[in-house]
């Protein structure tokens, strides 16, 4: 997908097949899905066959970017050059339709494809800075930075936004127009990944702004 | 993992590396996981590469299941002995530790390897009934049954939950000694998928306990 506004696939897999009207292959869709999750789900293969692993990911520009121990087998084989297929998903509610076959789900679902590259030394600090400032605004001043031994125990990879599409439902059930007068309740039940009450650990330090507004978000 | 409790892998693959102490291979933490999911991320390769599709899932004895229409890619290849890995992953919470190394999430992680088998034609109105009592316990016998073409058109698949394995964190950060009197907040930000208010279709029909039910979450 290039940068600019697109309504076509990049490639023949991200082309979406199933019910191909759900498929977007716009930026902005792309971008929204990615702000929005926490956490990626990856997958690639080795000799021992297909893996899954979820991890968690943030956005920089045109990159998709992850991190872990430089231990981490995923994350060695990534930085090798593996092929791998990154899938990031919202359930956003289950839609109840008068048919049993009918019933559906909405979501938002986006799915790269490539290849991850190292982010270098040099550039390692400020990218993790930026991770925290997506979980947390503000945090990345407060917290103790890395030390020279955790970043280098630190593998931070990325992946462009290029070969990519997004698949979204919305809306009500979609019935059939002879089971519509049927007396069985149809709708929407929506679901959103929410923020509960902060539990803070012992001696916690002065509380900040990001944990007042995940407590209000929590009662809302 | 046999049916019983155990306490060691089934497999080399299944084996948690990273984090070892995280890793959980008894039957009750894996049921619990997947019950909590609607959706898992089914991980598979073909001739263009890896690929890694969210689908509805649920689980009926030792078994997950998934469905779709016959036409599916994935259920193609799936039905016709490729092999899968599954992902369900539940994220329980953002961890802020005083340090930037020293974040982490709590989550819920379930990895199934294998090969799916398909339903025969006779189970699969049963098992698509049990697929729904999991979304919204009586719907079964509220909404239209699938007619013959419905069920004809769709493919019902399970997988043996044998080879399997989860991965849990829970808890407070794990800060470093020397980290614990800096003056930064620190605790869990809980998250969990949470029902939103019912979004009713037109003639919805009258309201069910479980819509009733849902209402009430959203409340909470």
């Amino acid at each position: 997908m290039s940068a600019e506004e697109t309504n076509s696939p990049s490639s023949t897999r991200t082309r979406v097949r199933r019910v191909p009207q759900r498929g977007r292959y716009d930026r902005a869709t792309l971008e929204a899905i990615v702000d929005d999750a926490y956490v990626c789900h990856i997958a690639f293969a080795d000799s021992e066959g297909v893996h899954n692993i979820p991890t968690a990911c943030w956005r920089e520009g045109n990159h998709l970017y992850v991190h872990g121990s430089n231990g981490s087998r995923m994350l060695k084989l990534a930085a090798d050059g593996a092929q791998v297929c990154i899938t990031v998903m919202h359930l956003d509610g289950l839609v109840l339709a008068r048919s049993a076959f009918n019933h559906s789900m909405n979501y938002r679902c986006a799915i790269i494809y490539g290849v991850f590259e190292v982010v270098p030394e040099s550039q390692k600090a400020a990218t993790l800075d930026a991770f925290m400032e997506t979980l947390a605004p503000g945090r990345s001043r407060h917290a103790r930075p890395g030390n020279a031994k955790e970043l280098a125990a630190t593998t931070v990879l990325r992946i462009a936004l290029d070969e990519a599409s997004c698949k979204v439902r919305t809306g009500g059930p979609n019935d059939d127009e002879e089971d519509l007068a049927l007396p069985v309740w149809a709708g929407v039940l929506p679901l959103a990944l929410a923020p509960r009450a902060p539990i803070a650990a012992a001696s916690p330090g002065e509380t900040p702004c990001y944990v007042l507004d995940w407590r209000e978000a929590a009662k809302a």
